[in-house]
């Protein structure tokens, strides 16, 4: 039987074999959302970078270019990290380069993995699908703030546990932490994140609505999958 | 206000600020619940160390010495890593050294705390009374297994901060979701963690009786604190 386990942050990434493994990288809020919501709008691919710099360099070669910091848009820039900003019809066969303060550095220290996906509530049920035609085990890679396990990572992959619980393992209680948190608050996700550290950060930054929007189940058929250096969605 | 806050596993330790607070190091199954025992009978001073070779030259110069790899006795040495094994009265005023797979380790990598006390759900009450009494911010360390967070020393976490809520903030998300964790399982810990992969490691083991035992309440009045490189019990 294959396994799913989950890491809480890229920091704890030593601990995890991922080299035979398929690893789902979640930053819900908002990453991996954007990213969903891009390739659900027909972007033709996104370029993950680790840095400012490398996206700027993009940005000059004819990229829409994606630059947050601390939630916050960096000067300069085309995008900013809304998903609503990844809707417009004028984004169409468009190349994204993007980089965020959690998410691109978790999918770039996942590359030695057979593949990276990239998963968020939007395309909860299109990443479970994906995976149960796959013979490997899973990874979730929460993206977690700043080296830090965060709640609502954690919730995305319990979520992904829940609907797949019946052909996988769940051996690690980092697994079985987050699909208890899950199940615990699936009810209501946004009262349940009510006091995370990171939704307190984003209504500071009054984005509210963007959180109700990340946290919509099953709203794109989208399996964003790393080819390269590059994030294409996957035809299936 | 005070903060409380979970690290939770010694490899994300360094995310954490401890030199102006008050570290609890928790290795429930079983360091530290041992250690609690021991000072509840009376032992005069536990030295926690890093490897077996340290354990084995304080062994040499008078120490009792509990050595412990992968919640087995190491050969030669005097005592397991079982909480009944502290009990004796013969051990009364004696020296122990000990080493543990993670529990020592955690307490070793504490050292630049404002104090570094040694917790355990049977010291629970004394630890939560103590804290209440000083000044500092909390970090509850999960010593976790190898690197990795596990169940029972989250559920510790969140115990602490149950006893705690009306004084400290609570900021983090990995101390809610270990708080949440612990209020959804406290009715009956024991199931709550029977698929946890530690207990199934230790049922192999076949001592499920010490689990049992280290998953009681406020059994105990002690608060050990690390002075130095040793571990006394805290006059209070």
């Amino acid at each position: 039987m294959k396994n799913i386990d989950v890491c809480l942050t890229p920091d704890l990434l030593h601990l995890h074999k991922i080299d035979n493994a398929i690893v789902v990288v979640a930053d819900v809020f908002r990453a991996t959302s954007c990213m969903v919501t891009a390739f659900a709008h027909s972007v033709s691919c996104i370029v993950p970078v680790a840095t400012v710099e490398e996206c700027r360099a993009l940005q000059e070669r004819g990229y829409l270019a994606a630059a947050e910091r601390n939630a916050m848009k960096v000067d300069g820039f085309d995008l900013d990290n809304s998903p609503f900003s990844y809707m417009e019809s004028w984004m169409e066969n468009t190349k994204v380069a993007m980089t965020t303060t959690n998410g691109t550095l978790a999918i770039t220290k996942s590359r030695s993995a057979v593949k990276v996906l990239v998963g968020s509530f939007l395309n909860l049920g299109a990443i479970a699908h994906y995976l149960q035609s796959q013979p490997y085990d899973v990874i979730v890679l929460c993206a977690g703030w700043k080296g830090r396990p965060n709640m609502e990572d954690t919730l995305f992959a319990g979520a992904l546990i829940e609907r797949l619980k019946e052909n996988y393992m769940i051996a690690e209680d980092s697994a079985i932490m987050a699909w208890r948190l899950y199940n615990q608050g699936k009810g209501d996700l946004l009262s349940y994140l009510a006091n995370s550290s990171h939704i307190r950060r984003l209504q500071r930054l009054g984005i509210s609505k963007d959180i109700a929007y990340c946290l919509q189940h099953d709203l794109y058929d989208v399996v964003p999958v790393l080819r390269g250096n590059t994030l294409v969605n996957m035809e299936i």
